[in-house]
């Protein structure tokens, strides 16, 4: 592998993708709920293989486009979890037409606009906000929800569905119980939610989202489906909430060592923002790395270096922090590893992917 | 061109983008330097085509792909600057039989990778750090620089051309007299080092290349040649710095808005960290922001919004910040604009152009 290697490459290691792919479908299998795994992480027709392998067959994506490139590989039951854009509604219109597709809103323009568009019957989900604030209608605002679900239960087209909810603030917690309290807060809300209101369907499932709940929470009472996504490669701020251990996290950007500074203890590397993304999390010290770095092996990568990090980006540079005793190992032209702060970006800007046994894999965004 | 718009798109002020261009030029010409001007901020062959009219017949770029990319669009003096990667040197082996290739070194590994690479005649600049820090031999490093043009005027197929620099810490400033200082020592220090080593060419120039000093500084004595880059679309950042006033600034956003929080004074954007990027700068208060807002008018955008900006990013949203006056005016399913921060990242991410006249604009990246 390390032989074909030229470029930043991302590398992707299958076995670890897939034991979080199983881990995650045996777990809802076990907590009974529905399994309806993020696709916005891998973007890739050949990972969602792997999914259906083990029985997926209900998904999410965060665009129109993306509901498109699954459809176009045999997907046929796609919730579009991004608030309708209104823009983009003859889209939604034809892709109802073809497969079992589901949709978000949160205001009545979006309610109206599905209404008007002779659109197929669809499924609809109301985005609630528990506690993130980044947008969704506020779950103890049981008028407007009611006000919400009428007004989808009043259009034939339209099936109402359930509330979904991210809560992307276990991201931002420093201990794996406050996400568990999190996820514990919400579905206790969303639980007196549902009991509140009334809707013609006798559906009305509680969906919830983000990776640090769906790994670390063991009871999913209260929940009917799970839409994790980051999980399927995990990534240095899932290791960090713990929600993952490094062993988990299923890619690597391989980057070529173009400079050495030993005076300070530091690599240059032809890799950067392009490549990695500007995400970053904050050292103890309150200054922000950008990666961990792993030495590449025949069959995949080791674990992270001891006091190393990526300490600083810019568009094609990554520059590394490490010790005398790492850098007295690492010569000009070798390749050495990065585990990204977070997979989504990563995959997203390197479009294509290369197992560890040499394997190409394409996604939506690879060129060819 | 706003009828047309149904996802995020970046949209292009191409007068703003050419009276950028013919500005840095005509101060070029005026100083008497050479002008290279680093295309990975559009990274597209039509914008380069702008550039061509005013007369620059060389230009910068930061991999062999995208000198690849412009070589195939009849650019042929094209300087890579970027710490040779050995592992392409086959790829620049192939380049150099075709156009006047120069490349960049910082160590002798480099150099003897070419010199047993059989490559046509080359040109070779030396990377020197002189107060930046991110790589490059340090400008005060006499004795090592000699002993690198020693070593490539021993080499009949290499021509050691002088030394670049890249003084990105003049991002990291906060009046623009810090940029004026970094730059005239950085020269000083660059000219002192000239003196004291001696090559077989006659030719050694002191290049130099970042945007802030290239707009803010007058007098380019001791300077051979120009690389500024960004300043072709500018950015917030650069605005920030004092490079630039937002009317200069030619590229914007456009996003769809999708939700609207009167409560928080907040609109939620379908545009996010693949749109934009993750880079940020600080507020008064030590809280980033993203992006500044504009509305879209029908042959361009408005100046920011008062008390505005984009104060969080997730993978496909923005958040949006604003006051009472201005979400008053703003309903789901219209778009409005978000100055980037950093627009070689957003370029790089959004692919392709749309010119406020409504004519697509293809880059490297595109798909096509």
């Amino acid at each position: 592998m390390l032989q074909k290697l030229t470029r930043p490459t991302l590398l992707l290691d299958a076995e670890k993708c897939r034991n979080n792919i199983r881990r995650m479908q045996q777990k809802a299998a076990a907590q009974k709920v529905i399994f309806r795994p993020h696709f916005k992480t891998h973007q890739s027709a050949a990972i969602a293989q792997w999914y259906a392998q083990g029985g997926t067959n209900k998904i999410t994506v965060s665009s129109v486009s993306m509901a498109r490139y699954f459809a176009s590989h045999g997907w046929n039951d796609i919730l579009v979890a991004f608030p309708l854009n209104l823009a983009e509604m003859h889209r939604f219109t034809r892709l109802a037409a073809e497969i079992r597709l589901s949709v978000v809103v949160e205001n009545i323009e979006a309610v109206r606009a599905l209404a008007t568009a002779s659109i197929r019957t669809t499924g609809v989900y109301l985005k609630i906000d528990a506690g993130y604030h980044r947008t969704g209608v506020p779950v103890h605002d049981h008028a407007l929800v009611q006000q919400l679900i009428h007004a989808i239960d009043k259009q034939p087209s339209l099936r109402f569905r359930g509330f979904v909810v991210h809560n992307g603030h276990t991201y931002h917690t420093s201990h794996p119980q406050q996400v568990i309290d999190i996820h514990r807060h919400s579905v206790e809300a969303l639980n007196k939610l549902r009991q509140a209101v009334s809707a013609q369907s006798d559906e009305m499932l509680i969906s919830v989202g983000d990776t640090p709940s769906m790994s670390l929470v063991e009871d999913f009472k209260g929940v009917d489906e799970i839409r994790p996504g980051n999980f399927v490669f995990y990534d240095v701020m899932q290791q960090q909430i713990g929600a993952c251990s490094y062993h988990d996290i299923a890619v690597a950007l391989a980057c070529p060592v173009v400079a050495i500074h030993k005076q300070r203890n530091e690599i240059t590397l032809y890799g950067g923002a392009i490549h990695l993304s500007k995400e970053s999390i904050n050292n103890a010290d309150g200054t922000p790395f950008y990666g961990k770095i792993v030495s590449l092996t025949g069959n995949g990568w080791s674990s992270p270096w001891p006091d190393s990090y990526v300490k600083a980006l810019s568009q094609e540079h990554g520059i590394v922090r490490t010790t005398p005793e790492m850098i007295s190992q690492i010569s000009i032209g070798d390749f050495i590893g990065i585990l990204p702060i977070h997979s989504c970006l990563t995959t997203h800007l390197m479009r294509d992917m290369i197992t560890t046994a040499g394997q190409a894999i394409t996604t939506m965004q690879s060129s060819k």
